[in-house]
């Protein structure tokens, strides 16, 4: 196992990249960025756990990966929320493809990793850069297990399986799609878990947001969009009104990006993906900003920071204040969830609003070691410091005096603070 | 192996089924043909090596097959002939397919495997049922082989695949693609010698009618067209002028029929599909009487019977004969080659006109177990008997009035008779 590839398909990422990167090819391709790993679990080094000379060569072989015909196909193909979906000039950039080169240095027991360059091409490291990470993780800590101790982990792991699928059972009406591919133990254990939800539960379970393994067994790949939209266009506006703007008309510009971004996001995808993710610089300023036509055309929205319930309230008046029914809306929790928090969310809402979950670490990534919460973030957009704040404190993103211009520019009230478990 | 199901994807089939299907489908989704197994192997009853209940499984089994979600998106995908290539409405067909029902009978020590119904329906059955009485019979002449005596016919493969392997490679301007899935002996070892094509030949192969293969091993998938499309247009030439119409104007309407289907073919797809097969009433007549666009215009001829030296010949002089250079067309041979006759079509054309070979049999079935030499033929159009001459008479398919009476129609001269091999 140690020595397997982890990154050997471009397709064994998530799927919401393909939207986001075709916007990015097609109206921000001069845009560079620059991504930073962060590791937000406390008192694990990955510095001492993870050899360097190890990461690089996955890296390295990560960057020799590209786009099969058999895959750019299939790509086209994907029907599921607008059919054609992606245009031929991003599908050629696609062909041709190669993970851009990145930055690592091992310094003070910290690794640090980076990407820098054009948005649209560094956007695809998050996900390949996190599997690897996160596997490297699991076999360096699991190195010395016996066969035994190892057969022992993936038996723990059907166990808590079973356990999560009696429950499920017991609530036919919850539904759900893995969102666990960035921060899996085990790429092979994964897929086995996904292709467990196919057949045990076949009811409920939507699909999965990795299309390697969605094309491979036949399951919807599954995804809309994510904070870097959001997250590098404050940049964008940023640079665009450093130009002669004063700072007042440079927060209205930063303000302005939020719903922008959301209005480019429909004019390209419509119905199929609208999925409004609100809590980049927290949901009150999303629902007391964003126009109606969110509200009343908009399949919904996803929810992935702070309290659910609290959300889940503030969402269905926001939609009744628009005269929307909001029976006929949906909110996907993708929020650190495990089986318990998904019956309660579904119980607190069953009947009020539709809902789904996008269950990530907890689903594929539970056999018994400690998971990490790692994530990589977008830190710089066109050389601006970016910024999230989301609906929980401390899953803040930014350069402390960045976060403080941003909480007063969008008016953001802390009510939330809580350690992420993954 | 004996249980193992044969067919299991309803891409595990030739790549031109699905362009036909779809004018098929779509100009004449009411016409009603019949389909019949031909074993065209003297010597070898089939009634007596497979038994009926083993075959009727297997049949059985493959009705229950349906195309897959990522399936489909991969149809939609492929743009190598053109793109679009496939309608929703024709992938909508798909989604919903399954083979219809099957005629089987053991009767006097025959073998009688037919299809009847619509022609976009039953055109599915030729490949699956060829390749699943193939692999029954392959499986069933073995079943007593020793596993040694099984490891030595497979190492016998090898060596005779090494053999053309070191052939074609001195010949490194030879370009082929497989075409073998029809008669495969064994689906594994079929698939077997596609992957060593594509590791050892990559230069000179271009790729696999199979689609399945071509999807798994990201090969190109190879196919243009097929002689049930001009048999069955006779039937509905006929057909249409039997009301009314007296026998001259009859086989008139069947002499034109041939250029017809050329001229409707290209009108769907135009240059990316435009090999022309055009021995399905002898290439003489084709060679007197087509257009001159499908010299200008199209990419070449497909030769699949009768002497291939005469045919290149003929095409070359019919190609100036149009002021076209035959430098920049192509002949793609594909009858009952082995490895010496590519390499003397290949000899004997080099530098006249661009050639290539679509090899079947004998590229991948050839592991020392007698291969079969089965077809299965439409033979009834619209409840008119379907005819094909060919360029070799002992390959002419249709009851012997009918085809009597297509020889007067076409003009048809017997030059030569050859019993098929494979």
């Amino acid at each position: 196992m140690r020595d397997e590839p982890i990154f050997i398909s471009q397709l064994d990422t998530d799927f919401y990249k393909f939207p986001m990167a075709q916007i990015q090819f097609k109206d921000f391709r001069n845009v560079r960025v620059r991504w930073k790993l962060k590791n937000r679990t406390k008192g694990v080094s990955l510095a001492n756990i993870i050899p360097e000379l190890e990461l690089r060569e996955h890296l390295d072989k990560a960057r020799k990966v590209q786009f099969t015909g058999s895959e750019i196909r299939y790509l086209r193909g994907v029907e599921v929320y607008s059919n054609p979906m992606f245009s031929e000039g991003f599908l050629g950039f696609l062909k041709s493809f190669r993970l851009p080169d990145y930055w690592l240095e091992y310094r003070d027991n910290e690794l640090i990793l980076e990407f820098e360059g054009p948005w649209c091409e560094t956007t695809f490291w998050e996900i390949p850069a996190l599997t690897i990470v996160s596997e490297l993780y699991a076999r360096n800590i699991t190195k010395h297990y016996s066969r035994f101790e190892k057969e022992r982990m993936f038996a723990e792991g059907i166990k808590r399986f079973a356990a999560k699928k009696d429950i499920l059972r017991l609530h036919p009406g919850i539904t759900f799609s893995d969102f666990g591919t960035r921060r899996r133990a085990f790429k092979s254990w994964h897929e086995k878990i996904v292709v467990f939800c196919k057949e045990e539960l076949s009811k409920q379970f939507l699909g999965t947001s990795n299309v390697h393994l969605a094309m491979k067994h036949d399951l919807v790949p599954i995804g809309t969009s994510a904070h870097e939209m959001f997250m590098a266009m404050a940049g964008i506006a940023v640079f665009k009104n450093k130009m002669g703007l004063g700072s007042k008309e440079q927060n209205q510009a930063i303000r302005n990006s939020h719903n922008e971004m959301l209005e480019n996001w429909w004019e390209h995808y419509g119905w199929g993906l609208s999925i409004a993710l609100v809590d980049t610089y927290g949901s009150p300023f999303a629902f007391a900003t964003m126009p109606k036509s969110i509200a009343t055309d908009w399949k919904g929205l996803r929810q992935d920071s702070g309290n659910p319930f609290e959300f889940g309230k503030r969402a269905i008046e926001w939609y009744k204040s628009h005269g929307v029914d909001p029976k006929e809306k949906i909110i996907v929790f993708s929020d650190g969830l495990d089986v318990v928090k998904i019956v309660d969310i579904y119980r607190a809402f069953e009947g009020k609003i539709k809902i789904s979950f996008g269950w990530g670490t907890n689903l594929g990534n539970d056999i018994g070691i400690k998971p990490l919460s790692l994530v990589i973030k977008l830190v710089e957009s066109y050389g601006q410091g970016t910024v999230k704040l989301s609906d929980n404190i401390a899953k803040a993103i930014g350069k402390p005096e960045d976060i403080e211009q941003f909480k007063k520019i969008f008016r953001y009230e802390e009510k939330y603070k809580e350690e992420c478990v993954y």
